[in-house]
């Protein structure tokens, strides 16, 4: 999927919401542990309950590895689900992979070759030899780690060398590695006030913003700052929808707060004049 | 396993040497693929035959998840192969995860909670909590990079700020979420000449080195400058060791290898009148 067929989606769903799938087996409803299955089963359920307010669907690899074997099946259950249910959805492989040359190009197989995943999430701490493996796949993207939602970027990713601080090198280095339909960029929500430089530096690129709902982010400024002439936003929440509720209705509920998201960004859609 | 026991089997083996499984299925030799699991019995092979020159394995989940539910199966066989036949022995997961706090946790249980791994890699990029979480299981150890054996460390690792460089600074901060008891460092061989400053400000800290052997780093340039007084040093080869040979005598001659570097580490260790 190129950048233009994504903004399409978009611009068709009124939305430019990614839900998380980061399925923990320790908080999906009780009644659904006694599937084969159940962390699929319970994607399955909020895939088929939201996808029509969302373009893009997350699972994280962590919730899968943390079940062994299992729950390696189960992620790829859930990506070829989405794959051959709603071929436009954009499905990411949240694993934040690196690793030398020849060692990256396996994870890009796992990922990319084996899985119908369109994009995955990578660290860029080793630099360009171990990003590029991940471009060699046509139509597939990486998203790179430049400003995170968490506390703890502090720690590095300001890190200011004659002015140009850690993730702006990140951007600005990177860029040349790829283009802007195989290249996006993690930044967090929580960093909103940030956006205006990022853009400054990435004007086309899209942006995998996570943070909304649970970590607290505002999509009204991540909107207000990131948005451009291709929406430019994928705006991800995790925890706020597939765990708003534990009942049987979960994935009813799911589809509300979903739905309730998707208004929110229309209006933003809207008033950028972008639908 | 506390720094203790590690020098002490580094005394009583008189080898700091780490053997990497990277077991790529496309390299093992031809006649085990008919086995069902070939690159578990191509490990364990190895194993058998070269645990005596070495202290510490470091399996790379790359190698293992580009083959699916198999390949997990593959990995958790492993590791446990090794725990359950030379208990002394360090079992590394290189698997350089990282992520938010809730999702750290995640990989946390996948490799040193579901698996009796000592040690994962972690990347840094993400800060502190995204690091410490790796730190909440008694006796086990993370190993977070710092500067890396590949060309493309020279892309962000050196950015510097005030003349600290983002790997010193790497260093520096982190430091203080462990102690040299749960946390190491990789640092590549192709950087030796960088150890001394390393040392400067983590000399008691033990050391992951990979990159002799295929990727070129000097095993006596990093034993010279990175050795202190509890050694502090694994250094690992992968490739040079367990791919030296693709006949039915692969594993004879991965311990003639393994035996080779073994000697020479003998050797390092006299020289700073450590054995």
């Amino acid at each position: 999927m190129n950048q233009s067929a994504l903004f399409n989606n978009i611009v068709k769903k009124k939305s430019y919401l990614c839900i998380g799938l980061d399925s923990e087996m320790e908080k999906i409803p009780a009644f659904l542990l006694k599937e084969k299955d159940p962390v699929f089963e319970f994607n399955k359920r909020i895939i088929d309950a939201t996808h029509t307010f969302a373009v893009a669907y997350k699972p994280n690899a962590a919730f899968y590895e943390c079940n062994g074997p299992d729950g390696w099946r189960s992620f790829d259950a859930t990506v070829r689900y989405i794959k051959e249910n709603y071929p436009d959805i954009f499905v990411i492989a949240d694993a934040k992979r690196g690793d030398i040359g020849n060692t990256s190009r396996m994870y890009a197989k796992a990922f990319l070759g084996n899985m119908p995943c369109d994009a995955i999430t990578v660290a860029p701490y080793m630099g360009e030899d171990s990003v590029t493996p991940f471009l060699s796949y046509n139509d597939k993207w990486i998203i790179l780690l430049v400003l995170t939602s968490n506390k703890g970027a502090d720690d590095f990713q300001y890190h200011s060398d004659d002015g140009l601080r850690l993730f702006e090198r990140v951007l600005n280095v990177s860029r040349k590695w790829g283009n802007i339909n195989n290249m996006m960029y993690v930044v967090g929500a929580t960093r909103a006030e940030m956006i205006k430089d990022i853009r400054r530096i990435v004007p086309d690129h899209f942006l995998l913003v996570p943070g909304i709902g649970a970590q607290g982010g505002s999509l009204e400024e991540i909107s207000k700052f990131g948005m451009n002439k291709k929406c430019g936003l994928l705006v991800n929440s995790s925890r706020g929808i597939i765990f708003a509720d534990n009942t049987k209705n979960f994935d009813k509920i799911a589809a509300e707060k979903a739905a309730g998201v998707q208004v929110e960004m229309q209006g933003h859609l809207l008033k950028k004049g972008l639908i």
